[in-house]
């Protein structure tokens, strides 16, 4: 899993079905303390919102966290974060 | 999944049989409302078109986007998006 | 799908069965009409040739191409480009 | 397999339950001796600590490496490492 | 599959069982005739041994080339490479 925060929403009328009813949500990879790089949209399984820290997955492993294993789902929030311990 | 614009369409009348009768959308990832860096083909499967902004999933999410799990496909146009809304 | 340029072969006597009889086609992404980076080396499916663009997919969708599920295939040409049109 | 640093560890009480009564090990990747790069979370699989240089598997592997074919890991340390031989 | 030279070996005792038996090869990515970049750890399935120059598959590929769907592989070397042919 990676570590992102969720700085935004994503809104498609026209979308395949089997993503009807998910939350699409812009999220940033974070990376020693700050978001930057490509965002990516994924679908929330957890209640994730706007600002929070989370672990997201990628691939098939995103369909499993949405209990969708046949759908085009390609990333989802799977945890969020509560802290993050970087050894000294 | 990743924002993209559509920015083409590619032909091709030799090609894996599977792939008869899908457009193929040259699509570009689309970052802070700019379109950057390699374009992909993924297939149409929600009727988008030419710069549209969309949602895109790949590998295996996008066979299932097309229901065509047994397929050459690893890129799909699977939402055309509304909005995007960062948060301040 | 990627957009790839056939540059030339690979040939490998101790490999896999299961790649055997398979053209090993060193490919090169090709990007606004230039090949460039790092090339990787497709099965043809499609019977592409040195010198050809190409659509190439990566992934499980590349031994599906190869209609070789169960294989070590991960990349496979699945088309033969005829014409890429770019919108204004 | 990459090779890998374990730097840290993620605590997230809000999570998939597939997830729960695993470590989330923060892992950076090792290249000549150094970790650098983005760091992943992997769950542990083999027992390993912080300061460890490990195996660790991405995608569908990483849930057989858990014994979880169906849940939402896509990282995991498959093994520690004892020595690394580079040839001269 | 990409072109990869071996450039050492890997040595975990503590490890996955069902990577136990098989060879871990440290494989650097080989572009235009020289080894670079991150190396991967990839499982041996056809005897390749120090300085060659293979072909090595990754993802799902890799695990049928080890003939072990269900295990933690994610790299396996498919291939030694007799020659790279680079049409003019």
């Amino acid at each position: 899993m990676r570590i992102g925060k969720i700085i935004g929403t994503v809104t498609a009328t026209r979308k395949d079905e089997r993503l009807v009813g998910f939350k699409l949500l812009l999220t940033q990879p974070y990376v020693n303390g700050q978001a930057k790089g490509e965002p990516l949209v994924a679908v929330d399984t957890v209640g994730a919102g706007i600002g929070e820290i989370v672990l997201y997955a990628t691939g098939s492993a995103s369909r499993h966290a949405a209990n969708k294993p046949q759908s085009p789902i390609d990333a989802s929030i799977v945890g969020i974060i509560d802290s993050i311990d970087v050894a000294e």
